[in-house]
């Protein structure tokens, strides 16, 4: 069973959508990522930090998916990272009304002993010294996967840059890879990253689905089109928690199994938004996975015999 | 060989986007489609109406591409209807400059005896009592399919609302079908298109796919990711021309076949948005068509099997 390192904020949200408001709630980065990679069969672990006021029953949550939390530091007297946003009613974008960095101002990230050799790594958002820092602690991961935002190109461009040229696969959304690079084509932005060192790009588009480049190659992931979509709250965290897992879970690196790979992520995150924070998330089945991902197949598999126009 | 019947505008357009500016160039709703189904196997003809002063050798473009074009009446005396528009940077948007109406303000369209009894009927974006008068000529056609837009939601909602309730599939872009239903989301969207009377919905997402819908059942096909878009005009008629001549061509209008008419329709437009008006689809080889069905199905196609997660 392969191990997958996922470092990243476990956190308190507290959000509000057109649909409700909720108090803070379990939320961050790591969290996200957890639960949806637990899906799989795989040997996972969070690197983190917390404070004295993070509940036990949301470690329990975690522990309870099969997620090892050792990795996570209790800080005595510290108070956990908090972030608020409100979103706007088309849910596409949305303002952070407070951010309190609390214990995650001074987090010096320690890998567990038992997860240096993880063959997987998922450096979620979080300041990239941060990132760069777990991925030094790790011996020689077979792929290593990063997921950034904006907020660091604002203000840790040039360690961003330098923990971007360490990794295989960046995941970032579409106006963030349009910052990075000065592109507005994706297709050109994916060719600028793959200069700054990832092999591989996943170009997030929300609701408008995501788009995975290698080289020459491209594969696009549909979102599933929902009914409503109640809170976008984690849902690119809970993509690279699908994405990763199922990398994880089979082992194959290659370019036709990231294909399923980014189909699982997008199939993960189309749960997340379904209730308002993990709520979803904590209660999924694995056979409402496999009904969603008959979903994604009946959404995007055609079958065109090419002599079906004059050309043949 | 099955009829296509075609009607729409056949005009001038003077276009300006970020890469360049046009003077008078062909353009109109049924030259696109016109264009784009042409690379079909079928009998299509095109009923729209141009003044004196349209050249024949736009003329005998059309001819060429195999399109009877015994029903484009020609106004002695008349000025072709006339369209200016400006793109913004982002190519998503536009403003129009100026509309001259011109010979269409008083268009009574004839079919040709010849296309009464076509098979297929693409009401192109038009009046939609121009659209109901084409409609009412035509014997018992096996499939109508409605493009429209917001202009006549705004200025015939009545008209609108009855050729909508008399055709089987509808091709709307995604904010024309919000202002149609007032839903935001595109499921429930289409849910309230079936009451109105068409039975698929075929909503157009620009650079991000198409949605087709029917009863529960959904198919999703994307846009392809270019380097650049130089002129999106006519992109949409492009598509709705590669969806009706596959499906006129193949004559099977299940809802499985329609999937891959939306793919050819994707694929058609994907070429018309590389160079200015209609001048990529005027030279477009069949050969380029297939090539680029394949880049569809390496973009889209993925093979996961279902017991990858820990379900089965």
């Amino acid at each position: 069973m392969s191990k997958l390192l996922i470092v990243g904020t476990v956190a308190f949200d507290a959000i509000e959508t057109p649909f409700g408001k909720t108090d803070k709630i379990l939320g961050g980065a790591a969290t996200y990522i957890g639960l949806s990679s637990s899906h799989f069969e795989i040997d996972s672990a969070i690197v983190s930090i917390v404070g004295e006021d993070f509940p036990e029953a949301h470690l329990n949550l975690l522990t309870s998916h099969g997620i090892n939390i050792d990795g996570i530091e209790i800080v005595t007297g510290g108070k956990t990272f908090f972030w608020s946003g409100k979103y706007h009613n088309d849910l596409n974008t949305r303002d952070t009304l407070e951010t309190q960095l609390n214990v995650l101002a001074d987090f010096n990230p320690v890998v567990p002993e038992a997860y240096r050799d993880a063959e997987f790594v998922m450096l979620g958002n979080l300041h990239p010294m941060v990132q760069l820092s777990v991925l030094e602690q790790v011996k020689s991961p077979k792929l290593v996967v990063l997921d950034t935002m904006n907020f660091w190109m604002d203000n840790a461009w040039d360690d961003l840059l330098n923990v971007i040229s360490k990794v295989d696969v960046i995941t970032i959304n579409d106006e963030e890879a349009r910052q990075l690079t000065g592109e507005h084509s994706l297709v050109k932005a994916a060719r600028k990253i793959y200069a700054m060192g990832p092999k591989y790009v996943v170009i997030k588009k929300g609701e408008h689905g995501a788009l995975l480049f290698n080289k020459e190659k491209m594969f696009f992931a549909p979102a599933l089109p929902l009914e409503d979509v109640f809170d976008p709250t984690g849902a690119g965290d809970t993509f690279a928690g699908g994405f990763t897992g199922y990398l994880a879970q089979s082992g194959d690196i290659t370019f036709e199994n990231m294909k399923n790979a980014v189909i699982y992520g997008s199939g993960m995150a189309s749960f997340c938004v379904e209730k308002f924070g993990t709520e979803r998330m904590e209660v999924l089945k694995e056979s409402e996975i496999n009904s969603r991902m008959l979903e994604f197949k009946s959404l995007t598999q055609f079958d065109i015999e090419l002599s079906a126009n004059k050309a043949l």
